[in-house]
């Protein structure tokens, strides 16, 4: 992470990964079966993107770090269960995931379906326990679940279904598809960093228009990263997206279009973030991160 | 349904297909195929137990039936979402449900996943625009989420995959999965029309009692059931418990002895209702359809 402070970054994955690990302890009695895939799903490292999009939302605008703990650890186990789905044979059938098995080989496809199953409700488990008062719990378990749903991270990857062999979608689909399947979990970590510090309206539409950029760049670079990449570095298997006939930002524009359109991204998140000053330099690096990441 | 009004109760199913169909109708601008896919699985029919259950709590305690639409809506749309993922061929692998064919029948297999995962987030974010105080709301949030979740319907579903076939269940532990695979979202029903009702905590332990003893007879009656009818008259595949040597009621004590058992569930639940009277009726008499209903 090319953070101004990489020690913070580092801090806010450790809390990040301890409130994930506290809120599957409280599910000890479980099926072990069940609870070990949960724990391989979300455990086993993982960039940490939405959960410190919300530190870092939520500190920048007076928020105490550990008030943020269950809107990190929800949208990560959101973002965990749309993974172990995700990876299933019956969607992108993919067998390595973050340097390991796919929750679908280490265990079984069964237990794979069950265990995005809970992790989702899981997610809005930890969140209804979260410290803010009630309205804003009520509204932030509201914008995790429709960022979540078919009109966002659902709807997405159905259109990517859809979409995969097809050949049919021009760059504005893709990214529609990609603001829905990627994009809205994304903006939801900084919507759930920006409800639970009370934002104006007017800071709240900045942080949109940063997490829209964001996404969308983060997703550009997954493409870039997938033609650059061999699998070891990148934890997952490179080269899928063109043996699937993916529509991709290269394959769509060009490798160099690509990159062009990253660097106007950068610029679109640093002009939301301006008037914001030092209180964003956690933000500001998290969205160079999503442009430059090597992983 | 053997209720003493059976028109209120037809009036609470229509009020819930109506509230579910208005929460797909938000969703018009989703892909298509999933959209379509939701809609299979929520409007083709369904006893709508646990809405029933949701409006005879709410308005034995004097809540308005439009300010129970919510909940009733969410808690169907978990039953349904779970309904379609067992009935995957990595879980129970059933072709027929309530009469139609099976979502990853009718559809896809990858559709059938994103299907019940869409519905999940979708009844969360129903339940979060429910009319009750955001501090009710949050309760009822919870309530839902850790009944769903892998303590409560997934585990139980967990449970049960890794007992098909194993042979080892005693009735003690198959009374415990089913207290979490079934009986877990029946009580949750009870629990949101309890809450939105805002009921004492004296009220709140009679109703617990009520819904475990309604949810534990509604098992056993699914198991005899299996035993007793045939397909067309069950509206999914009959005889299949047997055939998956599942662990059942009537396989581990007898038929005689489940029907026997039935009827003293059919007494812990009058007994839990006694002291309400006259404003219990509606849930007496679905506590009464449970242990005779006949699909």
């Amino acid at each position: 992470m090319a953070a101004a402070d990489p020690g913070r970054v580092d801090a806010w994955r450790q809390r990040a990964d301890h409130a994930i690990g506290s809120a599957l302890d409280t599910l000890a009695d479980s099926e072990p079966r069940l609870l070990a895939s949960m724990r391989h799903a979300t455990l086993l490292g993982g960039k940490r993107m939405r959960p410190l999009l919300v530190y870092a939302t939520g500190t920048a605008f007076g928020v105490a770090e550990d008030a943020l703990d269950p809107a990190a650890a929800a949208v990560e186990l959101i973002h965990a269960y749309s993974l172990v789905h995700d990876d299933l044979p019956s969607m992108d059938d993919d067998a390595l995931r973050r340097g390991q098995p796919t929750v679908h080989v280490a265990f079984d496809e069964g237990t794979a379906v069950l265990c995005g199953d809970a992790l989702q409700s899981l997610a809005f488990a930890v969140l209804a326990d979260a410290p803010q008062p009630p309205a804003a719990r009520v509204a932030m378990l509201r914008e995790l679940a429709v960022a979540a749903g078919a009109g966002g991270m659902c709807g997405g990857q159905a259109r990517d279904l859809a979409a995969t062999g097809a050949g049919i979608l021009d760059i504005a689909a893709l990214e529609r598809l990609h603001a829905m399947k990627t994009g809205a979990l994304l903006r939801a970590a900084v919507r759930l960093g920006a409800l639970a510090a009370d934002v104006d309206a007017g800071t709240a539409v900045r942080l949109d228009a940063f997490a829209d950029a964001l996404g969308l760049a983060f997703q550009i670079r997954d493409d870039l990263l997938d033609v650059e990449s061999d699998s070891g570095t990148l934890g997952k298997t490179a080269g899928k997206d063109v043996a699937q006939d993916k529509a991709t930002f290269p394959a769509l524009i060009g490798v160099d279009a690509s990159r062009q359109r990253l660097q106007s991204l950068a610029a679109t998140m640093d002009e939301a973030l301006a008037p914001f000053g030092e209180r964003a330099t956690a933000l500001a690096a998290l969205g160079r991160h999503a442009i430059t990441r090597t992983y």
